[in-house]
């Protein structure tokens, strides 16, 4: 409790405690701009958000918290493991803020907000050339930015790539990649023939646009999603933001009356991402022991919810009736094996948001490739739309027709979040190792969803994962929560099965 | 044009713009909070908004912008009058910040948010007492800043008018009521009689709140409110707010489906302070210059677009139609002269935010008393449910129930914002001086006003009052643009000659 703090450490939190809200105001001013910002509020809020990140930036970077750190470092040495590891986080992000000159922060600032502008109308025009030098202006400024932050001379990539997965490598990932890859191109070339026969027409039904929300609005309730500490809006592309987690944890969505998917999936998606913030532990917020530790971590509770839990047998058991019952006459015609089939569908496709579960990692594999190769040297940024549309024929054998959906579908790069991709992935690992350990402590999961019951797993999930935390960085997060390294093979078996289950030979 | 400022002038407006944006950031906060913030995130946005303003303090305080409005007031003086405006008020800004202790300002925020929520508990359980030591206290800080705030030995009275008008007194104020009342009381007592017989039936049939809130919008959007840069969207209590002046100005309004009358004149009035916000001058956003002078200014534009405007006969030859098609039925069997009668239905009643045009200044006139005498040391807060009662009856003629529709109806006093309430008869009175200007100007306003055109009386008031700024204080820009004095009895007449036009004897 962080009312009986030993005296350096109660300083220390107070500091984190006056950087934290300028963090959320941020937070919402980033929130308004996707929901509610009217088209000509763009010009000044990009100035606003420019003042305040300074003010973040300055306070974060203070020696004065710095001096906090020091002080609170000598007084917790030894004990309580928790405290420990939020001096020990509160020092890495003070440094990590004071390794980046301000110029250099400032001119990536001034250069993202252009190489944005710019891959949007690249995009738009399908023209690559269009958006190369912005490209290959923010491999340089974010390879600038990693020798700033790398300790010695470690890999370039691996520290981009730990600002999103602390600890994470190059190696290990690619370790990761290897064992898994030949066994989603198997499983690919022998579902994908299957499941070209599956019935799909209710998927793209009329479906009213209010009832969809009130649909998955039911759903997210039942998983444990606070509205009161939450709300959902529309917006382009869903996302979920924690205002001031754990009490304000905000996610959007998209609505298409002619593709059930598209709104049901990313609200359950964003739901994930939103019980682990609304789990994090309240008496902790503002300091690192009331944050999230990881994007991948993140991810694996989005993609659990989304894929494991929704869409499995058990689950639907529940909510098809309740899903016939409220889009009247759209679903009476399908069987529970028809829908099941229709939402595990395994297509080959082009577009990495839209993807499968099972080709969804080969999209992610492929990211990763490029742009290690792209900081390792080996890879020149114009040479980029051959490999791409090369390696997607060899790894999910589609003909790019366009880099509009090839090369410049994503918005990523072109903001220089390099090393962020990898993290879609591991959330795909750490969710089927943690799947594993759900049903060791759970072990009439499938009867809780069958009964509509998510009140368990969240808890168990909370309790295990969410309220923890930044206290262990990911891979050892796993290891406390399922008593065991983690097996990438867990997921390949897991949907080798699955498919198995629902496309049968 | 602020690129081609001299150095000095230029230097002072860079540095203002490294305030502004964090007063735009306070702004989106205070409209997040009423409008779509989940109900447990109010705890942390206290904390969020007591960051931000501690910020704001600190920037606006700070030595080094002392400097930089030294410099420029060298460098204009003698120059042009905009530029020494600027100066001028940037002066005032700063000197007002800093004479404020920093430990008062603390004191104040903490007894305010205290207050209000008392005030709240008060109102809901018609309990004076409770509230009673809340607002000692806040007498008592509010004098404390007032000595801090004061030149010399001037009026504490004075010195928090001057906070909402500044330059306005209680001696100058107390003349303009003292011209007014008699007249205003005497017409009350001659027309509200004859309202007890009009007709107002269709006012509270049942109105389709979507359809309220669609036809709020296009007399908006002929108002010439810029839906490109705000927004309308549902709160308890409708205001309007600049989140980023004038480029994302938005208002709230609220919707009854038995009262025509709650949303719609509600919209027009913030419509009203929302077409001056987004009037202001883009060039000098962020300065003096880019701000509005003064509340009472703002509500002259907000009561003029309700009560001048919209409750005219030429307005309604246009919208009346548009009406009865926009609600089918609702509006059929009603004649335009009684339609006019009843959206200006003259009835003393108990709430002043509920209250007619005509009886709605001696509702303020009463505050005002009340408060001078608070803080001239005549009147003890115990006191006060008394003497409002008494003045209720003597002034309008009604016996005040309870103090829940007394002397606790109202939210201003609980915050500590003493001298607010005068301007909002000061708006009435500014607005009908500005209606005389309008009409010399514009001769056919009626008839514009007949064709549904309101186009060119936005681009008067936008010329005339909106893109000035604070170049002038209330009373001199009145002069300004009206070319005389402020003539207290152009509101009476005004009120006379439309009383006898729409309930004649």
């Amino acid at each position: 409790m962080t009312s009986t703090l030993p005296p350096a450490l109660a300083a220390l939190v107070a500091e984190l405690r006056r950087i934290s809200p300028i963090g959320s105001a941020l937070a919402l001013l980033g929130w308004d701009q996707e929901t509610h910002m009217p088209p000509q509020g763009a010009g000044p809020r990009a100035e606003v958000l420019g003042a305040l990140t300074e003010v973040h930036h300055e306070r974060s970077s203070a020696d004065a918290l710095g001096e906090r750190i020091a002080a609170a470092e000598e007084e917790v040495a030894g004990g309580d493991p928790r405290w420990v590891a939020l001096v020990r986080e509160a020092r890495r992000d003070w440094e990590r803020t004071r390794r980046i000159p301000s110029d250099l922060a400032q001119e990536i600032a001034v250069a993202s907000s252009r190489s944005l502008m710019a891959w949007r109308g690249a995009r738009a025009a399908d023209d690559f050339q269009a958006f190369e030098p912005h490209l290959t202006a923010m491999v340089s400024l974010k390879r600038r930015v990693a020798e700033a932050l790398r300790d010695g001379d470690g890999s370039l990539y691996d520290t981009l790539l730990s600002e999103y997965e602390p600890g994470m490598s190059a190696e290990v990932f690619q370790g990761f990649c290897d064992a898994v890859k030949p066994r989603l191109v198997a499983l690919v070339a022998e579902v994908a023939p299957r499941c070209a026969r599956v019935r799909t027409d209710f998927i793209t039904r009329d479906h009213d646009p209010d009832r969809q929300l009130q649909f998955s609005r039911d759903v997210l309730t039942a998983m444990g999603y606070d509205l009161s500490r939450g709300r959902l809006d529309l917006t382009a592309h869903p996302f979920c933001t924690g205002i001031a987690t754990p009490h304000d944890v905000r996610i959007t969505t998209r609505v298409d009356r002619n593709d059930f998917n598209c709104n049901f999936f990313s609200v359950i998606h964003e739901g994930g991402h939103a019980l682990y913030e609304q789990g994090l532990d309240p008496e902790w917020s503002g300091t690192p022991l009331g944050a999230a530790t990881s994007l991948g971590i993140h991810e694996s509770q989005s993609r659990y919810y989304e894929n494991v839990i929704a869409r499995s047998e058990p689950f639907w058991v529940h909510w098809l009736p309740r899903l016939r019952a409220a889009f009247p006459g759209n679903f009476d015609d399908v069987r529970p094996e028809e829908f099941l089939a229709a939402v595990n569908c395994v297509v080959p496709s082009l577009i990495r948001t839209e993807a499968d579960e099972v080709t969804y990692s080969l999209h992610v594999m492929l990211r990763f490739e490029l742009e290690h190769a792209l900081f390792e040297g080996s890879l020149e940024v114009a040479d980029l739309p051959d490999l791409w549309n090369r390696r997607m024929k060899e790894l999910l054998g589609v003909e790019v027709p366009c880099d509009r959906e090839g090369v410049l579908q994503d918005i990523h790069w072109s903001m220089g979040a390099f090393g962020y991709f990898p993290t879609y992935f591991l959330g795909n690992l750490y969710g089927a190792q943690i799947d594993r350990a759900v049903r060791l402590a759970l072990p009439d999961l499938d009867e809780q969803l069958a009964r509509g019951e998510m009140g368990p797993l969240r808890e168990w999930l909370g309790r295990e994962v969410h309220v923890r935390g930044r206290e262990f960085p990911s891979l050892e997060l796993v290891r406390e929560v399922c008593g065991e390294e983690l097996d990438p093979l867990l997921f390949v078996e897991y949907l080798e099965e699955k498919m198995a289950r629902f496309h049968p030979a």
